[in-house]
């Protein structure tokens, strides 16, 4: 199978690219440049409709949403081991997880830049920008609290979660989130930027 | 196995009820009054921390967030073929469809109603209700063009879309959106209103 990602630095994009690390899978990156507003120009609304990164062309066609393609890179990677695919629970614990970062956690933060999506009025956008800590902050008491179960997000099991749990918390402190309040999301963020996967992913995005 | 799900009439847990239904599950609901806030209480919180519907109560334990409970309903009743369980690329279109819906257009519509969440100055929350009608319409936009292929959401096949796309449709007037300018999001609506497991599910949540 032929896999391309298309891929922004210091966005969501870095969770399937890590997963794709992980799975040892054979693909190449496209760059979308977002100072030049290439996500929504023609040749990459082709691509993704949605004008967002991530998006993976496969030899089947074209994939979008992170939780969707975690599950994808998993489910055909399964000597991988990135989830319990045989066993619906397990693995719907794994997606509950992953759709909590992707309508929450990446919503809560999204507030901070990409305001304009729901407000016009500057003022608003600003107001917006200052509620960003308490909002992101609270999902992190969530993950903290409820979710991480450690070492890795699902317990002794490193899953398709990790890699999503970490890309996000790269965002903490420019969140305006105190990362000592969060002992367990920091000691993970630490494990994971120790993988070869994770390094490899990030070296290959900043290259 | 023994499922019970948590919800409240006119939300997104319609969605899993009705795919519940379709896949002829043996059943139990408890409804949380939001009027009485019995989201935010402590008998609920100790089913779902996150104090939101639907959560949906099993015999391994508890799972949250609609796109997983969906593919979990798919995954645990295959005989009613609600997602193409066994090809991985088919499984993921399914999953970004679905994640789209829960991200995307359900985060632009709370917008109106749940302003609270990303502002707390009064003004900021008037601005983002402004722009709901375009936000939300802007996400029908993308579904109608591109995403649903009629007559179902993925095609000739009935899936997990289906019944989310008509769970979040219900709240197109209310959004401010124009319903003559997406004709296939409104047939397929009506179509959907008219299967049995849908009007038992909506049956059952105003008794």
């Amino acid at each position: 199978m032929v896999i391309k990602l298309f891929y922004t630095p210091d966005t969501c994009s870095l969770a399937s690219h890590i997963a794709l690390q992980d799975a040892a899978a054979e693909y190449a990156t496209v760059r979308i440049n977002f100072a030049d507003d290439e996500q929504r120009k023609p040749a990459y609304l082709a691509v993704n409709p949605k004008g967002r990164v991530p998006a993976l062309v496969t030899d089947r066609g074209v994939l979008t949403e992170t939780p969707a393609m975690l599950a994808f890179i998993a489910q055909s990677f399964p000597q991988a081991r990135l989830a319990p695919l045989d066993d619906p629970f397990l693995f719907a614990e794994v997606q509950a997880f992953n759709s909590y970062l992707c309508a929450t956690l990446h919503v809560a933060h999204s507030h901070r830049m990409r305001g304009t999506r729901w407000a016009d009025d500057p003022a608003a956008i600003m107001a917006m920008q200052r509620k960003v800590p308490e909002s992101v902050s609270a999902c992190y008491e969530l993950i903290e609290e409820n979710m991480l179960r450690g070492p890795w997000v699902m317990g002794e099991s490193y899953t398709i979660c990790d890699p999503y749990l970490f890309t996000m918390a790269q965002w903490l402190e420019q969140d305006g989130v105190d990362p000592s309040r969060f002992p367990k999301v920091i000691t993970h963020r630490r494990r994971m930027a120790e993988r070869p996967a994770v390094r490899k992913a990030i070296a290959e995005e900043l290259a």
